[in-house]
């Protein structure tokens, strides 16, 4: 199956240590109520039979934006995107946000706030979801935790992919830690860096207009790199994925930046935040969309793998067996997985 | 009009810094999408036609919860009532919650994160929502956000009140208050005083109760004190409020520490996070559920007060003219409002 239709699942989260604790955490209820239909695991919760869909995204200071490097409308932009990038990943249509802040003694002087607030509804008004509530405290640190709600006759979740399809991405990959990398290295100052950071840009409509013309098996975006999000679809469906190394689409800023080859490959597949979108659909569902989508979105389409028999994430380089792609992008300490059944 | 029937309307908050910072924040949409019924102001929104209520509600270290006061599990029990008494609000049924996490290194060592989430779970299925989801990050500060999702054909707004209205409170005022005092005092020696601060009971079953045998006009958790609540309905209403003094329900923890009746009074009408219920309805239409409710609930249901012409909340201590209640529980440099019209 590939869309939820009214019963209850699960959805079975790739390795990787804080994959494991959020899964503990909130996977521990023997039983969810029937209006849940997708409960923790997947890229937000679907609930009310199907049809609506949430997700929450906790942007902390330090952790996910540093001041130096954004001004305050980016980072409310950026907390925002993480979040509606979520139904994206559904292939639901945003409807609304609702904001929690918490706010520095001295944020709450300065009214640093309603700059924040400036960027989150530039980022929610691009998808047209309003924002329609929140919270607001005192903190010892920045945070913004949004929480949007989409809706979504049929989201596209992560568990559908099946042995025989193909797997597609949007985009250009490695843009956003090709863009980190040289913040990290040129400081704010290095101003190509700091613009392609400060906007990542949720597909919400590319995963519109793709769920629309074709039967999607499975879809996610790209928040812990290639390698990490096959990994987890790989794990939802219980089959392999194998990602074609010539195949996937670099963006320039990693070549660019990169000893050779293989290292912008690397860090193409592990590159956080990048919040393109990957499709697993049946051989021949995607290709005849290709050229319509990057008409109409001005960005690229590409077919860069296969689903087998197996489990995880692989990597074929062209000469000999697809190796174990190892954990996430975020956790590069997780054991290497058991080979292709 | 008590009830959202499907057009859209902001709600208007009483006085008070801080209500006026999430207003000025969250009340900047010119348009709000039609599938918005009620946005930004009153207990929760309320989007899908009126079916649909979402609140959040941010717990901070150090501003709502200290832990040396508090298990880990109460902390959790007490961030998630706080949204759930918003579903209250609303007379709203709790469906589905989720829970972003910031979390110190330390607390990522620790595992803390397992017990706030089993005081979150005891919260929330105590009154049958599910927790579907949530983020999790490392932040320099413990904060807990907690996102409510409730289902409501027709949600008690606050903006329903009318001239010769009656207003109502469930349960006896000042609790959390007299019980924050003593904490403050005393320390959590003090078992007494911790136990009552620790469980703080959401009125969801209260508020579901009411609402389907009264025409409620107007309904809100005791969030700020019902002094300050009260004078969010009567800012809502556009209509003025007196409370009689005689007749507020004073806990008895309030009295035991009050230097004499009018410093309990005063104490409980600014006791925050009591999450009692104040409804406004027509004469005569709750006097008879009373004993019902007492009796279900083991809880009085007590008239405090009438709606006027007018702006604002009032106190009529029996001698003279009602005088204006000042601000919220929250805010007491707010300005004093104009006399009843």
């Amino acid at each position: 199956m590939s869309h939820a239709t009214g019963f209850r699942r699960r959805i079975r989260l790739g390795p990787g240590a804080e994959f494991d604790l959020i899964s503990s955490l909130l996977d521990r209820d023997g039983d969810l109520p029937p209006e849940v239909v997708v409960g923790p695991g997947d890229d937000a919760a679907v609930i009310e039979g199907g049809r609506l869909v949430l997700s929450c995204d906790l942007a902390v200071e330090g952790v996910h934006f540093r001041r130096d490097w954004l001004s305050p409308r980016e980072i409310g932009y950026r907390a925002a995107a993480g979040a509606l990038s979520d139904l994206a990943a559904m292939a639901a249509t945003p409807l609304a946000a609702l904001v929690s802040y918490g706010l520095t003694p001295e944020d709450l002087r300065t009214g640093i706030a309603r700059d924040l607030q400036e960027g989150i509804d530039e980022a929610c008004h691009a998808v047209g979801a309003a924002v329609v509530g929140g919270d607001l405290s005192r903190s010892t640190t920045l945070v913004i935790d949004v929480v949007v709600v989409g809706r979504a006759e049929a989201p596209v979740l992560r568990d559908g992919a099946r042995v025989g399809d193909e797997v597609w991405v949007t985009g250009r990959l490695g843009r956003s830690g090709a863009a980190l990398r040289r913040l990290l290295r040129n400081g704010p100052s290095d101003e190509v860096a700091r613009s392609v950071y400060a906007r990542p840009e949720p597909r919400v409509r590319e995963a519109l207009w793709l769920a629309e013309r074709a039967d999607l098996h499975a879809l996610i975006d790209l928040s812990d790199g290639l390698g990490g999000d096959a990994g987890h679809v790989a794990a939802a469906s219980r089959v392999g994925i194998v990602l074609e190394a010539a195949r996937v689409p670099l963006d320039p800023l990693v070549a660019e930046a990169a000893e050779n080859g293989r290292e912008s490959l690397d860090r193409a597949l592990s590159s956080g935040d990048d919040y393109e979108l990957c499709l697993v659909a049946a051989p021949g569902a995607v290709e005849g969309l290709a050229a319509g989508f990057e008409s109409r979105f001005s960005l690229p389409l590409t077919r860069v793998g296969r689903v087998v028999e197996g489990q995880g994430a692989y990597l074929d380089v062209g000469d000999g067996e697809p190796v174990p792609l190892r954990g996430s992008g975020y956790d590069h300490a997780a054991p290497s997985e058991p080979g292709p059944g």
